[in-house]
Parts: C-alpha cells; sequence; structure tokens
C-alpha cells in the first residue's frame, strides 16, 4: 500500500513521527508492506516552494492509496492572501482527492470521562457521535469575491449543492449508521436557505433506500443546542461543510479530549485522507507536549477504511484504551502518568506487542 | 410610547399575555404612557390573511417606537413554500424596521447555576456573554435561488455583507462592551471566507476608534469549541448573522435556561424588536408550562433601549432575581416552588411592588 505522508507544520510533524513507528510496528505484526513517503504541504511547502500544495505532493497524494496529514498553518502564515495560505493548501487536497465524505468521530474514552465539560448526569452512557460533514462543496469551494463599490466594498460567497453532492454524502452517513445505532439527524438551516432546502428533500429520498435507518431533521442552531443538552441523543449527524466545520468542533470540544480524536476523509472508493482533528498548536510546537493519540487513532481509521484491515484498526484502539486505563496520560488530558510525545508513542507500541 | 404587540403562535401568546401585565404595572408605578396594540404575526396571521407578516400588522410595527413579540412557526405551517411561512415574516420584520444588531445576552442567574450543563468549575464566577448578532444581512437576506441542472438540481445562496453593514454593527458592539467588560471577540471564518475577510478588515478599523476596548479575532469554529472550553474567556462576541444564530443559541444553552433569556433587535436609533430568545414551543402551548420570563426580561430591554428607563428595566429585572432566589420556578427551571404561566406572571407583579 501507498501511503503519502503530510507532517505539515508545527505540532503535525512531532504527532507524524509516533503515527510512523506505530504503521511500522503494525506492518510487522500483521505483515503488512506500506511505501511511506514524506512530502511538504501547508506553510513547510509555503516557505520551500511559495505554494502550500506543490505539484509533487499533489502527485504523490492522486498516486497514493491513502494520505496521513499532521496539521497546517501557523501565525507565520497567517498574513498572506487567501490563496497562498495554508488552508487553501487543505482545500485543494481535500478537492484534489475528492474526499467528499469527512467522518468525525466524538467519542468519550470512558477512562476519560471527567474531561468532558458536561456534567455527569448528561453524559449517561458516555458520548458517541459520528459527524460526517460533507467536505468538498459548500460555501467552502463556491463562487466568491470582493467589489469596490460606492462606500468601500461589497464580499460574497456562494453555498451551493447538487443533488448529486448530497446523495453521495447521505448515502455515506446511512451507511455508517447501519453499523452503528442506526439514527441519522441531518442538520441544515430549510427554514431559510434554499440549499437547505433541496438538501432536506434529498436526504429524505435517499432516506427511502434505508429502512432499518431512523432520519431527523434539525436546524443548525438548534442541533448546536442539543449537542449541549443531550448529546446522548445523536449517532450520526449528516451535515454540510460550513455547519460541519462548527458542529464537529463542538462535538470533539465535548469529549474535552479533541487530542485524541482521529478523522477520515473518503470518496466512496478505498481512497482516503486521514488527520487528527485537532490543529497545528504552534503554541506547544517544540515543547514536547503534542498528543500523538489523535494521528496514531487516525492510522487506525486508515488500515479499517483504505486496507480493510479492522483487525490492526481495533488493535491499535484497544492499546490505546488499554494504556488510557493504566493512568498513561499527555499533559492536555489531565493527570495521570504524564508522557511527552515520544514516550506516549512508545508506550502504544509496547500495549500493541 | 407606542408599542406593537405581536404575540405569534404557540407559546408566543402566553407569555405575552404575562409581559403585558408587567408593562401595566410599570405604566402604574413609574407614571409612563404606554399605547399598546395588537397585531397578528406568523402562522396566526397566515391562518387568517394567508401571509405572515400582513400590511395591517408591518404598518402598525413602522409607526410604533417598539415592537413586542413573541415566537411563531409551529408544525402546522412547516410545510409551506419558503417565502410563506412563519419564519418569512419574522425576516421581513426584521428588514422592514431595518433592526440589524441583534442583542443577545446570555446569562447565568446565580440561583440557576446548578441548571447549566458545565461543570462547575468552568463557570467561575458565572457566566455573561452578549451575543452580538448581524440580523439584517449575510447568507439570510442574499441572493438565492434553485435550478434544474442534467441530474436533479442545484440550490444556492449567498453570503455577503458590506463595508458599511460591517461598521454599524461594529459599532454597536464596541459601545456594549464600553459599559460591560471592555472586550470584543469577533468571530469569522477568515481563513477561508471573502465575506469574512472583509468582516476582518472593516472591524479591525473600527476598533480603532476604541481604545479602550481589547478586541481579539477567532474561527467560528474555534469559538464554539472555546465557548464550551472556556466560557469566562467572552465578554462581547461580535459576528454574522448565521453565525451569531448558532453561537447564540449555543450560548443560551450553556447557561440551562434558555426560558430565562430576552433579546432586542435595534436599528441604531431608539427604536427596537424585543423578543425571548425561545421559540414558540408548539409541544408544550397550552399546557400553561410556558416560563414568561424571558418575555418579561425583553420587556426590561425595550424599557432600558427604546424609552431610556433604566431604572424601571432594573426594578424588573431585581423583581426576577429575588423571586428566583425565594425557590419560585416554572418547570423548565428544575425543582423549587413550581409555578405555571400565569402564576409566574402574577409573581413578578408582586415583587415589582
Ligand atoms: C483549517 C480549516 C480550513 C479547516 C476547515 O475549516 O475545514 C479546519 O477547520 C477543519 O475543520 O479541518
Ligand atoms: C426562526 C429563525 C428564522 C430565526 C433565525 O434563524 O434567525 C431564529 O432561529 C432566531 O435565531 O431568531
Amino acid at each position: 500500500y501507498k501511503i503519502a505522508v503530510l507532517p505539515g507544520d508545527g505540532i503535525g510533524k512531532e504527532v507524524i513521527e509516533e503515527a510512523l513507528k506505530v504503521l511500522s510496528a503494525v506492518s510487522e505484526k500483521y505483515g503488512i508492506e506500506f511505501d511511506i513517503k514524506k512530502y511538504l504541504f501547508g506553510g513547510s511547502a509555503i516557505d520551500e516552494y511559495g505554494t502550500p500544495y506543490p505539484k509533487e505532493t499533489e502527485e504523490a497524494c492522486l498516486e497514493s492509496d491513502a494520505v496521513l496529514l499532521g496539521a497546517v498553518g501557523g501565525p507565520k502564515w497567517d498574513d498572506l492572501d487567501g490563496d497562498k495560505r495554508p488552508e487553501a493548501g487543505l482545500l485543494a487536497l481535500r478537492k484534489s482527492l475528492d474526499v467528499y465524505a469527512n467522518l468525525r468521530p466524538a467519542i468519550l474514552f470512558s477512562s476519560l470521562k471527567s474531561a468532558s465539560p458536561l456534567k455527569d448526569e448528561l453524559l449517561k452512557d458516555g458520548l458517541d457521535v459520528l459527524v460526517v460533514r460533507e467536505l468538498t462543496g459548500g460555501i467552502y469551494f463556491g463562487d466568491r469575491g470582493t467589489e469596490k463599490i460606492d462606500y468601500g466594498y461589497k464580499a460574497y460567497d456562494t453555498e451551493a449543492y447538487t443533488t448529486k453532492e448530497i446523495e453521495r454524502i447521505a448515502h455515506i452517513a446511512f451507511k455508517a449508521a447501519r453499523n452503528r445505532k442506526k439514527k441519522v439527524t441531518s442538520v441544515d438551516k430549510a427554514n431559510i436557505l434554499d440549499s437547505s432546502r433541496l438538501w432536506r428533500k434529498v436526504v429524505n429520498e435517499v432516506s427511502k433506500e434505508y429502512p432499518d435507518v431512523d432520519l431527523n431533521h434539525q436546524y443548525v442552531d438548534n442541533c448546536s443546542m442539543q449537542l449541549i443538552k443531550d448529546p446522548s441523543q445523536f449517532d450520526v449527524i449528516l451535515t454540510s461543510n460550513m455547519f460541519g466545520d462548527i458542529l464537529s468542533d463542538e462535538a470533539s470540544q465535548l469529549t474535552g479530549s479533541i487530542g485524541m480524536l482521529p478523522s477520515a476523509s473518503l470518496r466512496g472508493d478505498k481512497v482516503g485522507l486521514y488527520e487528527p482533528v485537532h490543529g497545528s498548536a504552534p503554541d506547544i510546537a517544540g515543547t514536547k507536549k503534542a498528543n500523538p493519540l489523535a494521528t496514531i487513532l487516525s492510522v487506525a481509521m486508515m488500515l479499517e477504511y483504505s486496507f480493510d484491515r479492522l483487525d490492526a484498526a481495533n488493535d491499535i484502539r484497544k492499546a490505546v484504551n488499554e494504556l488510557l486505563e493504566d493512568g498513561y496520560r499527555t499533559s492536555d488530558l489531565g493527570s495521570g502518568i504524564i508522557l511527552n510525545t515520544e514516550e506516549m508513542g512508545d508506550m502504544v507500541l509496547k500495549y500493541l506487542k
């Protein structure tokens, strides 16, 4: 299997190292061969080539079975123009790979329950929400511009969706729900937006093919409340690119352990882009405090979705769970036996054996 | 003072009755005269006139010094076309009054601290965030449409802002911060959206006129996390119509007492639209369970902003605080001496004396 690795910026580089150690341990244990190469991406690529997603990186990604990404961005590149920023590279990467389905599980690890900002009685049997976010459409990729007008400027962005774009992401959500609690909550703003009204109509159509899965609809403002009020009502949340950006971060924060959360971005075949939910955290880069577990769990998602190796994926998940049970923590996870980035990576290896 | 009262639908009608009792008590106590008339609006207006914001209602609102609104909407009108729904009336009302500044305080009443879904240690000295949401621009009012394409449809909505629209709402936020903790957090998605980049630039410009107020910027996804992670970092949140819709509901829910939260929508002069943050709650309409305090506190905002009577406004706030301290509750507020809608209205009158 060919894997393009994009360490990116900040702590991205640090957590990727630990994830690669885990990949090589899996390779050994299961006899799976990985062809792994690293490429510049994000700010690091801007520094070297003046662009966040250089041709060489793009070609390598397009030829790979999976892409593993650390994190991008930092204050150094914040003042660049929109199309030259690290984030523009991320958008171009998602678009060029056509990974339209972003899966973001927000899971409360039972040994980290106390890290949640929510009161215990709200957590009931924990929290296990999968946000399925459309990733290659909507206002992120719509027509935009800024024009001079009589007084100052007018700037605009376009939220747009087609039937086809909505259908394919809806199928992903319903299929995912089948392997879970069989409930999809589709989130939109259909009381205001035309794009949301189309969204709702198409999701209703697609749902007919999944009579075993329950579907309900929520407005985005209500969903942002319901996530806090009663998170256990959710199984799969299906939503647009922009709303998914906001709601998946909110859901992540409810676990209190954003340093633990992986993500997968898929295009329906086996190809996928895997990355931690957290960012490049320039403030702690270089301090060895970064938590590598989100990236390591992203490797588990890669094994499951791109390589069909649920056995190896669950092996990693089990190792992470066990070391948490035994009290090992990085400093973002609260008190326990505190490890630095490298030590946490090594600990996963130890539990994997 | 001329006040147009729009009870609306569902519990809107019930809570408005209690708010009117309070207005008349204030009128007596302070010798202020109000000229109060009720008009049909929302679903009730659709039933009568086939439109949510009839001409007669509009004319009355435009001639008034303030508009007091209950709540609109319900399942009965959910299947109507976009432009015939109760929500369309709400948008038309906001636009016709030109009330571009929506102020939504999310306050944790000290006697209701336990109602917050957040753990005690996160609440520190409570929670007191004012969301200043742009209300007459953005994607709510931009160009939209649905067109037939080769396969199915394409639907779009436009998020657009002008320098002027951003300037005027920014001034409102900075001025509000001056009377508070002197901190504005402007929320956008400037790493992606052109409209957000203009937003950020203009807010930075306006901030120069308020050197005594601190300004910081957050991306909307980050803000949705920060609100949960560390709500006490916020004083005034300044944001667009769409992001404000989501974030103000999230902030409200953090108080655990959405039945307590008022809002004001202003246009810079004294004219304003006042309404509770909660909706028409069709599920509890008719059960006498509705909490009238959000609407009563909206009357307090009306007295403060439209009639310059901070004394009377604070009198109402004090009455509400005291009765809460004494243990009186509507059923949404948890345990205590439980009152129904009407009894709670009467209790406010009693404490006002
Ligand atoms: C960095 C940014 C462009 C990106 C997004 O908005 O998609 C990030 O917030 C994410 O959610 O992956
Ligand atoms: C009812 C709806 C149109 C409205 C909005 O989105 O503005 C409501 O959610 C609000 O926040 O007042």
